[in-house]
């Protein structure tokens, strides 16, 4: 860390804007203990990235992440872009210094909202007209715009412009979808700065092996900092994606950070830990707390349920997160139940700390070589707590 | 403090539950700078009391009110018999320990609600008849059933079963009235046990001076630990509130707590203390804050107005909460306008930390027998912030 501090300002001039250091291999399986230096601050990884969609993790604040410990946030271009636009955020000084969060953050480029959000889109060759979900204003988002966009914003990470195609798309429709997404990679690249924020590719493919194969080749051959898996966690089955990610992972050059996009479960996260992958990112322990479903070691529990009602025991007997180490689940059910904005949070803060701390769990097994008995042990787990 | 801690088992079961402690009136004013002791700790007068309606201050949770300095917050009596119901609430140990709150806590009879939220109502000699807002469910609230279910969930100061007429009821429909309420006073005393809470009276009498003074000799005939002014801030002007309680505080035993119900904005507050009143509850900073209205020393401020979209200055100068420390009036505008749930608790913490700071001043203002010169500086600030 002391390091990262003192070579923060080369850092963020430098060619390299990103160091990933791979520390270590679980023996048992191919699961990476890595650290990714970044101008915000060191990421240990394999690490889970909360979302932040429109520059604020769901019913948390900084207070909140920093007790969690989160190492980085993500934003969503598509959401800041149309509100509150890239050139308020430049003009408060960045993403950084609008949101108040001073560690290192990511952001995507906008294409997979455009492909689930936007009103009416169509793809070209150019990029992606699309109506706003918000107000039906017009806008169009290409290589460069979508570049420059997360430049202005000023994320450490920032991400290529690709197209997301449906699950299950047909290998006719994904052939020429690829072809584009690396005219559109090189275009990004060509498009990027290299001054403050540093550029991920991501590979598509489906559930297609030999596409994804090729399309790694394709996407790798661009030199970046670190790389992506897109498209898994998009419809198929928990398998597919897993087999999916188990097999395009490796092809990933090693000394490079691995993201899987938008994955997923903890049973998601720590499967594809083992196989090689170093970051993910994934609405689902917000989206649901939201929902009154939490997750626990022994597993998951939706809150209003009346067997909840007069229980006084915590959410997870064994968690020390705020909410359990603080409050009953007779009393989260009746916050949840009565609708009180409290719960929301309680909630959230809860399963982030169960997403965050498995991920530190899992990077204390991959240190002691046992990540195989790790992962093992929480696939174990069972579906629904007592 | 620690004399208090001391006495807790003592004070639990003694005759007298609370005791005031009087200690300087300033020179300036009426204002009454005292103390509280009650089973869970001591409050320092003039107070405000933060409002937890479900057994929760909507937005914020327990860690945000020790941060704030909370040293009394209140339920409602009707809202928590309705849902969990005092049953639950008894089950899971009383109030304090059900919501986690270990400091002093007060309930009102739900009386107040009954009159202003249930779908019908119907007054007789006996007690008020009513159905749920939320079920439609009948129930019936007795001067005997509101001290039983008060008793129930434990609060360290319960309140007497009362009618609030509307504001502006005739002396016709006030009379019969008040000489109701003294009656269900009685009752009430009756079936107060005197075990672990308080009891306070409650004057009614709306805008009549003379029904006022004839109410609080029949209240204060009843011999109890403190005694409220009920029927404020029910329609009424602000003037015609004001002068009401300089014309009623004065008149109940000096020592005794004065509480004022339900009262009110920063100006009616510091105007009341002036007038010797030493406690004070409002939804307002909590229920304006959800609405993105804050309150500061330079006036108050809608968040979402459009002139504060590149503002990088805090809500308050003058602030030291976590959320002028951290944001600023941009990013907070634009959580508001996205609807982020976040939002809604900085917006409350400000507020909240606003009104208890108010009144942390009022004190020192009192013991340093300036409380007129801060109450002249009070109602010179501006009604909106620049």
């Amino acid at each position: 860390m002391s390091e990262n501090l003192s070579a923060r300002g080369d850092l963020r001039v430098a060619p390299s804007l990103l160091r990933y250091e791979l520390l270590h291999v679980d023996a048992q399986t191919g699961a990476r203990r890595g650290r990714l230096h970044t101008p915000h601050g060191t990421i240990e990884t394999p690490v889970f990235m909360p979302v932040g969609t429109a520059g604020s993790v769901k019913a948390v604040a900084k207070d909140d992440l920093l007790t969690l410990k989160a190492s980085i946030i993500l934003g969503n271009t598509y959401h800041l872009m149309l509100r509150p636009g890239a050139p308020l955020i430049a003009k408060m000084g960045g993403l950084h210094q609008f949101i108040g969060w001073d560690r290192p953050m990511l952001t995507d480029s906008g294409g997979f909202q455009v492909y689930s959000l936007a009103q009416i889109r169509k793809i070209t060759e150019e990029g992606a007209a699309f109506q706003s979900h918000l107000d039906g204003s017009k806008h169009l988002l290409t290589p460069e715009s979508a570049i420059e966009i997360q430049e202005t914003l000023g994320a450490d990470i920032i991400m290529a412009f690709d197209e997301c195609p449906p699950s299950g798309a047909e290998r006719s429709y994904m052939e020429p979808s690829l072809a584009r997404t690396t005219r559109w990679l090189k275009r990004c690249h060509a498009a990027w700065s290299q001054q403050r924020s540093s550029l991920f590719g991501i590979v598509q493919g489906g559930l297609h092996e030999d596409l994804r194969r090729r399309h790694v080749e394709e996407v790798c051959a661009v030199d970046l900092p670190g790389y992506a898996l897109g498209g898994f966690s998009v419809g198929e089955t928990p398998e597919a994606m897993h087999a999916g990610v188990a097999f395009c992972a490796p092809l990933l050059p090693k000394d490079k950070p691995r993201y899987v996009m938008g994955v997923g479960t903890p049973r998601d996260l720590v499967t594809c830990v083992a196989s090689g992958v170093d970051m993910f990112d994934c609405v689902l322990p917000t989206r649901t707390a939201r929902n009154g479903l939490l997750f626990t070691s022994a597993g998951r529990l939706t809150i209003k349920n009346a067997r909840f009602v007069d229980d006084q025991r915590p959410v997870d007997e064994k968690c020390s997160c705020y909410t359990c180490r603080t409050f009953t689940r007779a009393y989260l059910r009746h916050l949840f139940v009565s609708q009180e904005l409290v719960a929301l949070r309680l909630n959230s803060l809860h399963n982030l700390h169960y997403f965050l701390t498995l991920m530190a769990q899992a990077r204390e097994a991959i240190e002691r070589d046992v990540y195989g008995d790790f992962l093992k042990e929480v696939l174990a787990r069972p579906n629904a707590a007592p």
